[in-house]
């Protein structure tokens, strides 16, 4: 747990810093060559080459040189700890551009972007990230503080879908949203005391969807800016709500449906 | 990573056991308080006593004793190591029931069923158990083998969910697919290989989704045995399908929607 949160702090800083950072996994990689191999800094691959096949085959079209190493100098070089499924895979990365709300003009032809209040489960933020980018979400939102961030970990657990959508990082997300509405925004939170539900949701126009927290839901606070609640029909006594994630991508696969 | 291997083991024995399971985490206590009081040997509860008082209500209202314990005594008695998230709520409970292909003769009114095909991510088997009570599924089926299976840290994870659907255990799933193919059952594999969408799909009978392992999803030979294969419309280059607990959880959410 005490690591879990020294490596989120590490995440948050990189906000600030410009040296590389070191992705892992397969995907997470892949994904990285796929949208933007020139920020590629170093590619080490561990384990039998025919195993890396497609990722060497991607790297060459891409003129990314990849490196063979043995196991004990990949462990070392990415600082890796026994958990880490790596997969033998890693690259060492410029850091990506995450957005703020200043950059709210990037969204004029967007359609659908997802807020997340407040969750701070690393495995869900992935999940959400991966989602967004199976049904082409414009954008995710995170907030600054008390949030899972784009750590590698989540970048590794997100199978690519971290390099697959536009991220923001978000102070306020009150302000956020009067912003979001500002610039023609439909905000809807999913939220279990919504009137309508989300099949009945006009999705013709520019949706925001926002998601709150593992257990406690969207905050008063937000719930108020929200323009609407929506709910996801179902739950019974003893079990009232969807996980964060799977709240998210339900919002976001009725969309690609209706929308 | 071997200390999670190992707590999947001893979930795996308990099939064979008669002592009581020791459960915890506010929710999936709760739930054991709504579904079989009686089976509660003992409830414990640390730290301040405002904090437990609906849980302390609602075993008062099913005549279960609460003790309240220092929280040493309360590590102790649960052998508790600090990552586990137990909220100082922890039930000694006689094991739940595990159904088997034997049983199926419970789902003659049973109007859709999920069942994991290696599915092995503990927090995706959580969040599906969690996704199934909520939309009123029937049954959840998991593999015996190469498999998450119901420990106290899933029941934990699925906040309640764990005990609000039947579980049935699977050794052979091509087996059980033809066994519930002959008692009037639709076997519907997730795959994106399928023809039509999951929107497309005809609901009106009953049905069985079956999901596939992370990164992998269904192995052939289990392919082949569906009824037929459908498709959630989405992915893209670098991330082709969804999370395994999300995908099942959009079948559900379809049935209750269409079915």
């Amino acid at each position: 747990m005490a690591k879990k949160r020294q490596r989120r702090e590490r995440g948050r800083e990189r906000d600030d810093q410009d040296g590389p950072e070191r992705l892992y996994g397969k995907h997470a990689v892949k994904a990285v060559l796929l949208t933007r191999p020139k920020d590629i800094e170093r590619l080490v691959l561990a384990g039998k080459e025919e195993y890396h096949d497609d990722i060497i085959e991607l790297a060459h079209r891409h003129n990314v040189d990849a490196f063979m190493t043995s196991w004990p100098e990949f462990t070392k070089a990415g600082k890796f700890e026994e958990q880490d499924k790596h997969q033998g895979v890693m690259a060492f990365v410029k850091a990506r551009t995450v957005y703020s709300p200043h950059d709210f003009d990037r969204l004029e032809k967007a359609k659908c972007v997802v807020m997340l209040d407040q969750v701070s489960n690393p495995q869900n933020f992935a999940t959400i990230l991966r989602s967004a980018a199976f049904f082409r979400a414009d954008a995710v939102m995170y907030m600054r503080n008390r949030s899972a961030t784009p750590t590698p970990e989540v970048a590794r657990f997100a199978v690519g879908g971290a390099e697959l959508v536009d991220l923001y990082c978000v102070t306020n997300v009150a302000q956020a949203i009067n912003q979001l509405i500002d610039i023609g925004f439909h905000v809807v939170g999913l939220d279990e005391r919504g009137e309508r539900t989300l099949a009945e949701l006009d999705m013709s126009q520019k949706t925001c969807f926002i998601v709150g927290a593992e257990g406690e839901g969207l905050r008063p606070k937000t719930r108020e800016h929200c323009s609407e609640l929506v709910r996801i029909p179902g739950g019974r006594k003893g079990l009232e709500s969807l996980n964060a994630a799977v709240a998210t991508t339900i919002a976001l696969y009725e969309f690609g449906r209706l929308g």
